[in-house]
């Protein structure tokens, strides 16, 4: 059996091995993916994103045993903000510590930002797609952080989970402005705490003051993690999101765009390594970096002889 | 008078049109980049990152004071971690409120990250080219988030500061987590806070548990951006740090990795203009996109026609 049998019949070593192949950047993931292609769009990709310290990882916990309880499987794709010196150890403490860890129906993935600097979008998609490929209805993604990452997430997503938590104080303030407007969903987690209706009355004004372009009124849900409460509720909201967003205009022309955004990286991709294989541009490159660290010429010129030398 | 003899003379009028033509992505960018280069190289760039509510934009200014009060020339890059669908307007905002805003050695530029997905780093490279040729001495690149944004900024800066504040609590775990690593001087601000102490222990205990290759300790400076205490000894760190960076053996190596990777970039980008110039790519490129969103066709087989075809 190949190995991308393995993976349509939902081997979960399959699916491990392909994400390595993945994050290697191998050739063979690359045939992989291309004979998954057929047999993925099917899953429902679930964002969740959120300050630190939000409860993001009991949520996606309670959220993954909501789904499992429906007799869904679910895959969980956890994004680390590494630094670029550390590796991706983090979260893998967090794998260990989920509690459906010896569930065969999750599979439950970390990966490093470390290594794709530009491209956490584009190698989240292909994780998707393994997932989707192996029967992963339900594929959640999560990241930790209020920078760019939330924003590649929304590019993915199907819905996005904004989680929030009461007595954010002045951080609510430099929350909205990172995040605010990707959020389908709004989770005010550890809804038991107090402050939970100024969170709540905070979030209402700024989600009224912004309409939004494709008319969806951002639900918000509240939920404790810890105890798994309000999980069926939100899982009702989701549905009815991804409902709403299949009907929506918008929806196509986004999937389109990025179908289109994915392609021309893909063709950059191929061109420079069709390029590289050329006679003497590896060299070239090489000494081009050199010269440009010593100053000796700027990167444009330096680029210029290369694409003159083709 | 050209716009890089502008440029080159410190006109702040002439810099910032520069800049618009960068972030649009002209051709004439390019050209303006690459007469600026080889009067480059000289700024000094410092990095400032950090969690929302720590106050940064506060030290930017108390720090802009104490370089000013040297007489060196700063510029600063504020990076706006908007959403793709709010504009770039939060740090616009910023901009009006710093004190230096009518200080003409105080150049201030608020770049929004979107459009710049996977490319932030070197959007922000070109800024620091052009306010370097502008003869700006030192550069302040100020992040909000504890994200991607943070990791790339350490590949743009010589310095990174990493600004914390008493009482953070649950969060410094997860700040551990994201950004511990990528500070060289970790500033505690609003140290006249209660529990400065056990911040300053916390951090502490989580520093001496990883060694850095480089064998630099990072120091730890405590600040009241509010009132400008501590900064001179928060710029001599940033001194000592410089000069113990240029003597590293590390420094030369990720300097010419840093000149392949945008080499790198460059080349892709020149190659896929070129390709996409060719009779017919375009058209195919929209073909295929539309083709992929309906699922008639992988991207992989895709680009492979459109490659064939070159």
């Amino acid at each position: 059996m190949s190995l991308t049998e393995a993976i349509l019949s939902g081997d979960s070593r399959a699916m491990a091995r392909a994400m390595t192949l993945i994050e290697n950047e191998t050739s063979s993931a690359r045939e992989i993916l291309k004979a998954l292609f057929h047999r993925t769009g099917r899953a429902l990709v679930v964002g969740i994103t959120g300050s630190p310290g939000s409860g993001k990882s009991t949520l996606v916990d309670s959220l993954t045993q909501e789904y499992r309880s429906q007799g869904k499987k679910v895959g969980i794709i956890a994004v680390d903000p590494t630094s670029p010196f550390s590796g991706g150890a983090i979260m893998a403490d967090r794998v260990r510590m989920s509690r459906h860890y010896n569930d065969e129906g999750v599979f439950i993935r970390s990966m490093a930002t470390r290594g794709h600097l530009g491209g956490l979008a584009r190698t989240t998609e292909k994780m998707i797609a393994v997932l989707d490929g192996g029967g992963y209805e339900i594929i959640l993604v999560e990241t930790v952080g209020v920078g760019q990452d939330e924003v590649e997430i929304v590019r993915v997503a199907d819905v996005c989970l904004v989680v929030l938590v009461p007595g954010m104080g002045d951080d609510m303030q430099a929350f909205k402005a990172g995040i605010m407007e990707i959020g389908d969903i709004f989770v005010i987690n550890k809804a038991d705490q107090p402050l939970v209706e100024k969170v709540q009355r905070e979030l209402e004004t700024a989600l009224s003051m912004a309409a939004r372009r494709d008319g969806w009124t951002p639900a918000i849900v509240r939920t404790i993690a810890t105890q798994g409460q309000g999980f069926r509720g939100l899982v009702q909201q989701v549905d009815l999101f991804n409902q709403f967003r299949r009907g929506s205009l918008d929806w196509g022309a986004r999937r389109r765009q990025i179908a289109e955004d994915n392609l021309r990286e893909l063709l950059k991709e191929r061109l420079l390594e069709k390029a590289i294989q050329q006679n003497g541009v590896w060299d070239k490159l090489q000494a081009a970096s050199v010269a440009v660290t010593e100053r000796k010429i700027d990167p444009y010129s330096a680029i210029d002889a290369i694409i003159e030398g083709l």
